[in-house]
């Protein structure tokens, strides 16, 4: 088999198992565009969200993917949660753990907290976004997308604009596409883009953002995370968008049958323009999509692995 | 087929859409008297609860209609959603739009939300309160009520007492009311009695409560409702109490089989007496439980309807 | 049949219902460990869970046992509910009441809460935890606990260290565990242990810690509620640590099978030492994971008592 107990990120898989989840998310799509969108898969599966950080899109995600396999669903957040009565992270999900979850997916403002998490428990972890780490699922459903409209990943040229610094969408997104034989293009503010990335094989990092767009075939713009940014680093949100935020004239240079994607929330008119977020180019919805259908089919992997066990 | 797409408010519906709706409702009733209160109606649908205001009755009440018909409910609310992250309400009914949901039940402090939502999303969408608006499950279930004891809408005398302006359960009620063919008539303090509805047929301002008191067949209490009153208008509740406040001592002009209603939560002590509210002609509590069943038929015929598209 | 309409404390059970709970918990307790964790039992079943105080673990285990046994669960939180719009909590339980719900789970600060609802709605009511009163759940957890390792409850020495005046889990301990044959001893503070146990037969006060714990079976620790003490009780938390903590040392002279218990959330380090809560006679996860299968028979008890009188 494939995969392994949790999926924590994408620089421990191989492109085999990346190419497994992408085909399984294929099969399991169409159970979306069914008037009955449920199949008994899971059924009985316990999975707990635990999210530290907000989210609509992400938790909504999971949370329709589990149920839409039978599977039940709990959520905790941190101002229920036993926190304000001063116990440990640790000790809320060793109690978790005890009541025999089958899968927790997990967001952290701190990187590497799923990974811990996962060493103490017998359950499934899915990393749903852990600080500036990794965010496996949402780089895979980029893929998906991306493979959807052009047929493959292999040499195809992904630009990625914005604050590679904070994002953890881009550093999965980094892992999964090299893996898979596409070529990364890294452009933003010189101060978030980090040079860390320099010497992987098959990333380089962009001098010219109008260059780049030009022989790009996917341009994911990211998100400008306000709250993350240091006053230093940008001195006004219009002289960002000036420079790197993606408007329709400067389009007008890329390939014809270019894809324009990003993983929300997106900030209309600073990262991107409302006419090219919503005009032809953009699959930014399909990425919403097709979450579903690839987090239906991590869910299915990690649970169907500890049903082979028992 | 009667319905359309959306539930978004009863002055869109035609008297014989109102009928099939409470027709339903009588059929669904029984349901949820049965020791398995469940049936499979909708399964595998997808219903998503947007929140926009603080609820317990009306959210309890629509996903327990959606759970008893099977359906998978999910609910976002202000505080957990991307609206932190400065993401638009549009993008975010888009995001989730994309995840395949089948029905949005959207309760919004600024009315005409719900409109705008289904004019961009091929789900269903009932409104379940929207600003000053509209809240027509409310009046549907209201009329149930009155038809479960009364027999029938047409000629009856309904009198709605307090806070007119504000209150969107009087809007849906007076559209419903006066389209089955009852007479509705509005009395409250004048600043809270606007003048829209003196043009249409069937309703009256009333001029006297104690007149208008004893020759109705239904008294409907609005909830005064505190946080939208300015100062000006009124000077104190308990000179609310005096002049408008449905008392014992004001009801023993009323018919022997007057019914009294309330859509909740009540002020009690203000609007309404509470020997009144728990007293012998009061159905507060059945509108309660006919809600329940009221919205297993909107749901029903909306979700019935996207099944058959498809 | 052994149990009444609703479980809100131990103080009215007979030693026979205590059996009774534990012996189906016994049974139901397998589920959980299954692949598939779920079964048709309470399908069509409604369960409204009313917590008025922050929980993880509890809440979530009653809502895990809920689910495994295929009921519907809903939950009511004091931010979401009308609450805010000034209506009475016993007003908010009747319009739930109207919506035909099954069965209640309540926490609440206050004590007696339960069973003011239980005497005034027709489903069953499980008392999660009121103010200082019981917590009857935690007890029978507790007891299931201690009879899968020892065998038995009868003539069992067990030793409750800690804040007993503030502890509801303490009175359902002492209530139930003398029901059952086993001898109690408490030992805190003087200003935390109250005098109204001191008549009980099978229960005496501690004088002396160490003593105390050299002939117990089982040694429950209880949380030091930081947040219900008066600055006059305890001057510092290391003066508490030092006098009551339960640390490898003071374990020394405990028995060779003793059991090591804690109701959590725990302070490590105040009221139980690190090596002590994760040592070898710590079965503290042992009785979260019994929480669940303890709850699940407690539902499925209450539950059918209604389908019974159908």
């Amino acid at each position: 088999m494939y995969l392994r107990k949790d999926l924590l990120g994408l620089e421990e898989l191989t492109a085999e198992e990346i190419t497994h989840i992408l085909d399984l998310a294929a099969s399991l799509k169409e159970i979306n565009e069914r008037p009955i969108k449920k199949v008994p898969t899971l059924r009985g599966k316990t999975v707990i969200h635990l999210f530290y950080e907000p989210s609509t899109r992400t938790r909504m995600s999971f949370d329709i993917a589990a149920k839409r396999l039978s599977a039940d669903t709990y959520a905790i957040s941190t101002t229920t949660s036993s926190i304000v009565k001063g116990e440990t992270f640790l000790d809320t999900v060793k109690n978790l753990e005890a009541m025999r979850p089958d899968i927790f997916v997990i967001r952290h403002p701190v990187s590497g907290v799923p990974h811990r998490i996962a060493s103490v428990t017998k359950a499934g972890v899915i990393n749903a976004g852990d600080g500036m780490h990794e965010h496996p699922t949402q780089a895979l459903l980029d893929m998906f997308t991306i493979r959807s409209h052009k047929g493959f990943l292999k040499d195809l040229n992904v630009l990625i604009v914005g604050d590679i610094l904070h994002s953890r969408v881009a550093r999965s997104n980094i892992w999964g596409l090299t893996k898979m034989g596409a070529r990364v293009t890294l452009c933003g503010p010189s101060t978030l883009v980090p040079r860390e990335f320099e010497g992987i094989p098959g990333v380089r990092i962009c001098q010219n953002l109008d260059d780049a767009i030009s022989y790009a075939d996917v341009i994911m713009v990211l998100r400008l995370q306000r709250e993350r940014q240091d006053q230093n680093f940008i001195t006004t949100l219009r002289e960002y968008s000036v420079m790197f935020g993606l408007s329709l004239k400067r389009l007008e240079r890329a390939k014809e049958d270019v894809l324009i994607m990003h993983p929300g929330p997106m900030n209309r008119g600073v990262e991107i323009d409302p006419e090219v977020a919503d005009g032809p180019y953009s699959v930014i919805l399909d990425q919403v999509t097709n979450g579903v259908a690839v987090r239906m089919a991590v869910l299915y992997i990690l649970a169907q692995r500890s049903v082979g066990e028992e």
